[in-house]
């Protein structure tokens, strides 16, 4: 027995035969999802399409990989973290990396000038993730967006409502959605001076705004970036500005900026954006925030950013111009009127706004308010399991089972001969099965089944005529 | 204007400037799918997932990529047909070729014994398929597979309830599902005097009946697989034997077949699933068929395979030995009970039976039907379109959507300031929206909506109050 001993330590250790030790995981910065924490998203999900559906949205699907040049310069500096297929002989293939590129890609493939759509797929990039928060390599977007040629901010502002709608919905704790305009950051950025082509790297610094202080911002423009402390100082201005419509009207009148077109019609189109979200109900959680600055490239107008407020959960960063604890993005997006024009031969444009939820994140933060919760999460639906008090009665629990898959009712028989009726009760205390049909030799006779209430340990018999009636009513009332 | 349409050409045929053409497609083999796609995809999976939830099933998910290593080994001559990632300085990485695998290494990974789940994800393989038949690089698993030790054949015939419920649910035509065994398969080999290191590859050979004659799968195990003659006559025999429980019972008294351990055993496991498979009231379509032979190497048992037997669908093989023409293998399983075992440091065993769904065929098939069909098929679910009858209502129609989307109702506002009616009407009928809610002065001064119904052109009046039950009432009949 030593030895046995001593061979499964060895055994355990990778022996001395060379052989390499298989490694039991999954690929960096991934993860499986278990059945609780596909219940959870399964909940998520459910309440996300449900509000793209109300809103009349369409949806299609891409495959996971593009041609590599479908995604070549869409991403700035982003694009080192794109995932690319082995040469195999063949084409260059990339993984995607959002989901708005393929969208855009669609669109000019299929000659689309107006959809409504969402799409709910993963996407991949090879950052170095905190998982912790939620963060990973492959995670689920779900974006929805509006293509076509429509008046101004209508179809902005109603991506705004879903925003508000489903963020409400999940009860994820209070949140704010930050808007600003690409053209009010790029008219700002002439107004206080900066070069036409640092344009570009300062508003990537602006970005950082909600990880790091306006001096290390600063000193990051000024050291780094080699902008004038004056422009710098005049940035530091306006980036601290908050409020609604009344600081898009007050900013029309601001001696700088009113002197710049684009930040003008950003600022109109601000203004007639609030008068819509007033219309919508949404106004209680928007902030126009000229501090937010959104990485991606192709962004061309209004964009914004959702943020959880509540410090329920382990706060990402401490957002110092603030005044609560930021547990970071959860939904972002923005206009992007030229990514079609870009796959399009003729650069014909289509007008695209959209908005992505970050739903890993959303499903960390359910997971954790399941766990803290008493109710247990059930990762089956099964409402009876048809079971036997006596040795010899597999073939009556497989032809009961029948009759009850038939009628539509979910059930389960245990995969035993002559499984015993405590553990087939255990079975169902542990997943959360309401109701046993219990077979014996008496019920048999009589032509009945027992029907027990695991809760309350409540029994009744009933005919197999009124069975399935019964366990239907039982199992709706629930 | 000829030099426009000249310079227009130029632009098509990519100019003079050397700029490398863009190419506008998916990459080989895959495919977008379109809104009237998506809408019958999500049928046919409600389908699905209600079968797999009303047996019980929990459901997993696991990344699209594995480590390389994790698939090596597993499936023998098609490794080959794997997708590798590019080595950017990391772990290697393979896209998964099935859900099988995985599977299996989630449950070593978590030290899972007993499981029943489904599991609907994308595959991947670098296949040259035929796509106007439904095969794709990129396509469609649907798993469900029962892993733990229980008495024999009871997980496994339950397999086949849920591929005669789906296949049945589906309306896809008739179809047959055909068994056989792996311990038979290796025992008729040994029986008809195949060597032991040919029994793999003559299995291989065998697993060509359905698309080939028995003429050249003859010719291809004497000249090719350097078989004797003798034995593969031997084996024609054999292969061209179908039936049921008879057909097991039968060949268990075979003078050559019953001296072996391992046909018997699979012969006597034959003989006990039909005895269930009555119960389960789903003998009319399974027949046990010696022929059927599954390529993959993890098969320890009992093998299955559904294949279409109407030539609704332009006829992908015609198997001579058969008296319907078979428009192709639409799912297939089977036990793999060493599987598990091969990720486990200890080797421990889990036992596994499972079937694999191959839904892309039967979307193709979906999609045809749908084609041929009268009835549109609709890509949202838009219940009521808000449209106003004059100008300057924008407004008014913000507000009334809002309150319906509150509501819970689902339902579109055109994204233009003062859209004619005829284009809101044209949009409804275009997209099948049963209702409109019509908003003009009028209606404004009365406090009412005008509730059209698309279909008869049916207009009543109602007070806001009354309109949401309305709409509720009208859209729920439907």
């Amino acid at each position: 027995e030593e030895v046995a001993k001593l061979l499964e330590l060895k055994a355990k250790l990778g022996g001395d035969d060379g052989k390499h030790q298989f490694v039991l995981k999954t690929a960096k910065g991934t993860r499986d999802y278990n059945p609780k924490q596909m219940a959870i998203r399964e909940k998520v999900f459910n309440t996300v399409v449900a509000c793209f559906k109300r809103h009349g949205a369409e949806t299609i699907d891409t495959p996971v990989f593009e041609l590599k040049e479908t995604l070549t310069g869409k991403y700035g500096e982003d694009s080192k973290l794109i995932y690319d297929l082995k040469d195999q002989g063949g084409e260059l293939l990339s993984l995607r990396y959002d989901l708005t590129v393929p969208f855009a890609r669609y669109l000019a493939m299929n000659k689309i000038t107006n959809i409504k759509r969402y799409h709910i797929a993963k996407v991949y990039r090879r950052d170095n993730p905190s998982m912790t928060r939620g963060r990973y390599r492959e995670f689920y977007q779900c974006d929805f967006d509006i293509a076509g040629q429509y008046d101004a901010m209508i179809p902005d502002a109603e991506c705004l409502k879903i925003v508000h709608e489903i963020l409400s919905e999940l009860e994820l704790g209070d949140f704010r959605i930050k808007v600003n305009d690409r053209r009010i950051l790029d008219g700002m950025f002439a107004a206080c001076g900066v070069p036409d082509d640092k344009f570009r790297t300062i508003c990537s610094t602006v970005d950082k705004l909600d990880k790091m202080s306006w001096e290390d911002v600063k000193n990051e423009m000024v050291n780094e970036k080699g902008l004038s402390e004056q422009a710098a100082d005049l940035i530091g201005e306006f980036v601290s500005m908050q409020g609604g419509r009344d600081l898009a009207e007050r900013l029309l009148q601001n001696p700088r900026l009113s002197q710049n077109k684009l930040a003008c019609s950003g600022l109109s189109d601000v203004k007639l954006l609030f008068s819509y979200l007033e219309l919508f109900q949404v106004t209680d959680k928007v902030v126009f925030d000229l501090s937010l600055a959104r990485g991606l490239d192709y962004y061309t107008g209004l964009i914004y950013e959702a943020v959880l407020t509540q410090a329920g959960l382990s706060g990402d960063t401490l957002n110092g111009a603030e005044d609560s604890v930021s547990v970071g993005s959860v939904a972002g997006g923005g206009r992007y009127d030229g990514l079609v024009g870009m796959f399009d031969p003729k650069g014909r444009k289509v007008p695209c706004v959209g908005v992505s939820f970050g739903i890993e994140r959303i499903f960390t933060i359910m997971e954790q308010k399941a766990e803290s919760s008493a109710d247990k999460v059930r990762t089956t639906e099964v409402q009876v399991l048809v079971a036997s008090a006596q040795k010899n009665l597999l073939e009556e629990r497989l032809k009961l089972v029948t009759d009850l898959w038939k009628a539509g009712i979910k059930a389960e028989v245990m995969y035993k001969k002559n499984p015993k009726l405590l553990s087939q009760l255990q079975h169902c205390e542990e997943s959360g099965i309401p109701l046993v049909a219990i077979l014996g030799e008496q019920e048999l006779k009589d032509g009945v089944v027992k029907l027990r209430v695991v809760a309350t340990r409540e029994e009744v018999d009933f005919s197999r005529a009124d069975l399935i009636r019964e366990i239907r009513r039982r199992t709706s009332e629930a």
